[in-house]
């Protein structure tokens, strides 16, 4: 997919599943967020290689060494009237930051989106991690400080179904 | 799906496209965003009705009336390992709030995720929305105050892509 001055960037196949899971536990770990994982081999390989796939996933390598992922999957935006494209996760290792693999899986993401004529690419970030932030403003990104997202999960979650 | 007390909550078929245009302009009137709009029955039939549809759609009937709509779609949590319920919209037309179709909606969407094993569901409000905050709050959402939503659109969008 990309191939550069050792830099190889792929779709993620059923054996980069436990790659995957180490760098989701690493970014995890950047986020301060370990305590909200709980994905698994079994969960990951259902989500990515299921009957019914929900995400797509890259990996990238460095000189042959793993360095990094992007999950993303489709969303739809009403008032566009048209699909999306999220982007779940966009990781680098600290080690080999500088080197524009995040900037190349960043593109190879949005070339995705432009391709299959997605009206728009979203994605979120901890508002602390202000370098994530710069770098996503530098590339023409525009923070939606107007929306809150809202989250249910758990007993609220179940709670609120029983009563449909 | 739910009939009560003059409630008729249904899936969308392709026969809806026109109502839920309609509605989804009128809920971009609410939220002061029209010039945002750009959906057409198209567009709408393609998303929701299409080769490979990326979102799906309840509508809601009270009396008779067209009175709502909601439309989600899936989304992946990686830390969860699983898929989401993205809540894309949900909407009541003004004269007929009050009667409980918004919270049936919202559980029918609810349990749309229960059943699919969703390990959450999620959806975007507008910060100055209060009423809809209190609402969500009221059956145990939380906001995501740590989180800032970015979005690249239009120019950006293609600039990005072609550098991949």
């Amino acid at each position: 997919m990309s191939e550069q001055s050792g830099l190889l960037i792929r779709e993620a196949t059923p054996g980069d599943i436990g790659l995957i899971l180490t760098l989701i536990k690493e970014l995890a770990e950047y986020e301060k967020l370990t305590h909200t994982l709980f994905a698994t081999q079994e969960s990951m390989n259902e989500a990515l290689f299921g009957e019914r796939p929900v995400a797509e996933a890259l990996v990238a390598y460095y000189d042959d060494e793993p360095a990094g992922y992007a999950i993303y999957f489709h969303s739809m935006s009403t008032f566009l009237g048209r699909a999306g494209l999220y982007l779940e996760d966009i990781y680098v290792r600290p080690h080999l930051r500088g080197k524009g693999i995040g900037k190349t899986l960043f593109s190879i993401v949005a070339n995705i989106a432009v391709e299959r004529k997605c009206g728009r690419m979203e994605w979120q970030v901890l508002r602390w991690n202000q370098p994530a932030i710069d770098f996503y403003e530098a590339h023409g990104a525009e923070p939606l400080d107007g929306w809150l997202t809202m989250r249910l999960t758990g007993e609220s979650l179940s709670k609120l179904a029983k009563n449909s």
